[in-house]
């Protein structure tokens, strides 16, 4: 295969996680950084040899020989790096939120539509899907093990924001967009529920809940999940207008139903992504603390645990496990099998993308502003796909 | 103290749990039983050398000797008995729901306080508060431990109806009411909840579905839980007016949130109640399939997993534990817990009512009525307690 | 069936939870409590309406209308209880270790063979084979689930003596014999895992350790587990002669291999007896702490988790599952398992006895005495059978 | 830092994964792939740009422009290549076991001391100590929490040699050493044991045990853990001279004792590396299926249990911890922890390295021949150290 040459925009704790990643597939080579100050991009990319170094990024989309590009700023600037960075000809791989509003999202979609001549390819970085036990629970569905899906449910819960002494850019609506915990987590959980069951959210009810309507934000930057190991300094007390807590109630067509609540101040959860189908034949449970478990539920014999192995993935997910039986595969794993996917597609021109588009990109930012709507107007809001 | 004589009315899977948890309490005397047919009072109280069986309950409630009665009939019975027992002067614990509407519910809590005057003690069974560990998690959160309650979330889930060849008399609203699900077990999950946090649902969205639309009724009866290990027969088509499935978003005043959803349809989960109480301090999580273990989620240390151990439990919690650390006790267990007390509270009539009375019943039903008013209107209701 | 007089002899946390248990069973009236002192008599019989208190057991012996005795005294009592009920014509329960030293079981063993033409039955109560998934697991081998059983293994671990101001009648050999936690403890572990492999340990290597050389002996009596929630107060050091830890490895005929621990020193383990059996098909696992679940190991097919449920059960362990799926069932439910049975074959002199004789009080103080003897030699011991 | 340049002489499982670990460092340069033929060291080097490809690994070793030297080769090919690699001048990682018998290991140690002068660094890869979890356990008890240790035990259970058409090359002694459940995991768990406790065991008992004493050995060659997704084909049957299961009684001085057993035929464990350690004030307790968890057990309060999180763990484990609490890290991360100090002692000759060396890999060969000699004598051994 051949190799590509990649930047990645963002050196926080994302862009730090893309580049490990891809130094885990021969075929990548990064040969850029840019961030907001030249001292983050160098502190992230000196320890591997990266000498391109930019607080510009757009000096990087200007670079011919670059052929692809990783967005990993904070959710506000995604827009606008995404939309340059197809402009000037690059495949891109973008985080998640795609954008901090669905108009923002949809036009990237057509630009990624338009750009399907030249063959850029697009993903929005809805890595969650990758974990090997997520694809068995997709694989299992497709394969009919779980019959006709009836119930939908699960929470994505932390506790990194429990405090109101706790704080992160994605408190604040001006960096992160309207909504915190919906875009940042529970759009994983929406993510995950569609991928697995193939089924669509097509109305829903939501609750929406700030706990501290202030928070004490620090003089200086807290990069994210870094505020429980920093010393406190000086705050001032800022209004907050993103919510800490959201319950969904949803239909899924005329007869699957499903609710989820997602949260960052749930003491003594870390980032517990739990979702459980329920089908007419069996059920599946899993747990992101315990990634490589899968629990498959049965009326009339024994329920079924599953540690990853190969050997008893079904055919379909076992690519995406690349380690034998027992032999835990982590979170960072799950950046690698998006990322190998994505470049094997570049190879491949004719491939089919198997990896989220700027499209399910788009898909989760109408449902976090369907709920919004809902939580607005105390009501039941229909999707419109 | 004094022994006292009880009456149990109706012989199914609760009349027997009932019996043999009074066994289990020195002081009270089952001196007869009453069920639908003599056959079925006979198989109960036989074994016991129980002499006295009917199948008119009235016959027992003339029987000046008794003094308290169990009704463990199917609901639509347990406001007839419950009423005909408070008016002959006995000591009434009833199964719940305490009646099929809030209305007859009302009746039975006024007759009740109208009783007082004769010093008669009245309770609805919602004995899964009685589990040492759910009073552990209600002493935690008196105790400050867990500071301000943020949120309320969870599911009881069974499978035992999955299949539309599943019965019980319960599928049927004319038996068991018009709401099969909430009724029967997400009325537990509320009770609970209510009990641990010591707020009170203010309002609620709910979301019912009835996945068997039509169901086989077997020609003959089927006992609660004995559907699975019966052999087929004759059956006829049944439409089913009573939910599979509910899902329930809350608030429960101002600040504090709150989900769960109930179902009988979920493969692989026999009797799982999960219950997790988030607060400003710590968190609690709990599950019935798992009862003698108790989470509870910190954010700026280790979590804590108790293993059920008297020495361990909050003082208030302690009496509600009869065996050593690790040695198991189970769900039989719960009803001696509720009745040791309630016989406790006849001997000392100046003793505070340690366990539900029929006004937690009420309240029971008013949460179900309103979860079918809110699935109705597709709006969130609110409580008026 | 008719009804039985029982007597139980000893009243401290065995007499009690065997005269609970016992009036579970509608056949079986307990008809006198004897134990060291009358209050201790009393404080147990009273709340019962039981009548007759002793101190000296042998009133109760004597009294021909008292068809059977449970014996619930230290360990240095049992022989002589159990030699004297049953030469007064009682069928006799009696706790274990059956005795202090194997030659005073054997003559046990023999009173009980001779005993045998006035129909007496007599039971060690090793009630933890009881637990649903104990027979589950033992039906499961029986009808060549697991194969050829290659491996069995586990722990018997608690912590309710792990420091030396912990005190108990059991650390001293004059009271509780030459071993603790092998003879408490120990021998609960293998004589489930001859139950359920249904093969023999042939030989034997055991390593013993006592960490506390000395404790600390309060001034007055510390009922079994109570240490922990007692008040310390005055105290004497006292040399300790029995052992805290061991660990065994042993053979089962020429193929099969085991080990295992215990230990009443293992901070954190309140009554984990857990046991993992390896067959050449599939495997089992069980931990008393979740006394309802079994897990069940298999090599080309996912794991297996059963949660309790009547209708999953082998049909020869579903008789000793008395609640429905996922109603838990906890330690106490044992006993009534054992005593239900032990009754049943009293009622039935024809039916053959479906609980532990005294030949298995007798197997297990070979065994700890083979393991005695192997620490003592630092050598493999074959057991004489 | 300065960048290095690498060789992998071996290109199976381990070759595989340690080149993907290298790659997430930026300060290792892998320039060049041994193996046994040119086409299985293409399939490793060539997806990762590698340009040089060799079967004879010593035209690597002289190669002066080669920093290093991972040995990933079977287990009997492990002394010559890490002793030429020694003579060559190259700093050496050893996969373990560092030989087949303890005197060529002996050898290693010594021309590793010759080597110093030379400042060449050597490590055996004993990787499973980097677990996060592991490193808190170890820290743990450095800092006191867990008293003095009184007993170490556990189990390392595998299951793909279940049957005995499974095979790989560790089955013969010529290829893989004369112990192969002992050497390739018991060494593991021995391994972890000391570095958690810090203390040596002393003298132990073992009993080893070959179930299957012939397998089928396919005509080709089968990779590790590669069995159980192969095809079945030709095969012969093979005399078998290496052990399948093993048990281990220890002592580590006069004090503390312990006991584990190993095992590759154990159906549904997959890589069960369970270890638990209970001291005087507290325990802890790990299982590598489950590498993010720790349980930490109390006598007093309740147990911990900690998800990975950074923000939790103690000082000196931290920086094992790359990630976010609840963001899981595997068993691939374990060799980047390794690698990574590896590297950085090469940078910094003054540091201490942070890593097992080669006086590791020699002292689990001496515990191995000590369960051989155990196991052939029947007598407990003593280890000299």
């Amino acid at each position: 295969m051949r190799t590509f040459r990649t930047a990645i925009i963002g050196a926080g704790f994302m862009g730090r996680t893309h580049l490990e990643a891809l130094r885990r597939l021969g075929s990548v080579e990064v040969a850029g950084v840019a961030a907001a100050t030249i001292d983050e991009a160098r502190a992230l990319a000196s320890p591997f040899g990266i000498e391109r170094i930019e607080t510009d990024y757009k000096l990087l989309l200007d670079d011919s020989s670059i052929d692809a590009v990783h967005v990993c700023t904070p959710n506000a600037m995604h827009f606008d790096v995404a939309a340059a960075a197809l402009a000037a000809g690059k495949h891109v791989v973008c985080e998640k939120p795609l954008a901090t509003n669905s108009a923002d999202a949809r036009k990237l979609v057509q630009l990624a539509r338009q750009s399907q001549l030249r063959q850029l390819r697009h993903a929005t970085n809805h890595n969650l899907r990758y974990y090997p036990m997520v694809q068995q629970m997709r694989a299992l569905r497709e394969s009919g093990e779980l019959g006709e899906i009836l119930i939908a449910q699960g929470t994505y819960s932390q506790d990194w924001l429990l405090y109101d002494t706790d704080w992160n850019w994605r408190v604040e609506a001006r960096d992160g967009g309207p909504s915190r915990v919906m875009a940042d987590i529970g759009s994983h959980w929406c993510d995950m529920a569609e991928h697995v069951t193939g089924l669509r959210i097509t109305s829903l009810s939501a609750d929406l809940q700030t706990f501290h309507k202030t928070r004490k934000r620090p003089a200086g930057p807290v990069g994210t999940f870094q505020n429980k190991i920093s010393t406190p300094g000086v705050s001032e007390d800022v209004s907050v207008d993103t919510e800490d807590f959201g319950s969904v109630q949803f239909h899924m067509g005329e007869r699957t139903r499903g609710a989820f609540t997602a949260s960052q101040v749930s003491a003594g959860r870390k980032n517990r992504l739990s979702i459980e189908i329920y089908g007419t034949k069996s059920s599946v449970a899993w747990d992101q603390e315990r990634p490589d478990e899968l629990w498959m539920g049965h009326r009339n014999s024994a329920n079924r645990v599953m540690i990853k192995d190969p050997s008893l993935l079904e055919p379909s997910a076992r690519s995406y496990a690349d380690f034998p039986g027992g032999h835990s595969e982590g979170y960072d794993d799950t950046f690698k099998q998006v990322f190998r996917r994505f470049y094997q597609s570049i190879a491949d021109p004719a491939a089919k993308p198997e990896y989220p588009l700027f499209d399910d990109g788009l898909r989760q930012l109408q449902l976090v502003e369907a709920e919004i709507e809902s939580n607005r107007s105390r009501r039941w809001v229909e999707i419109r796909s």
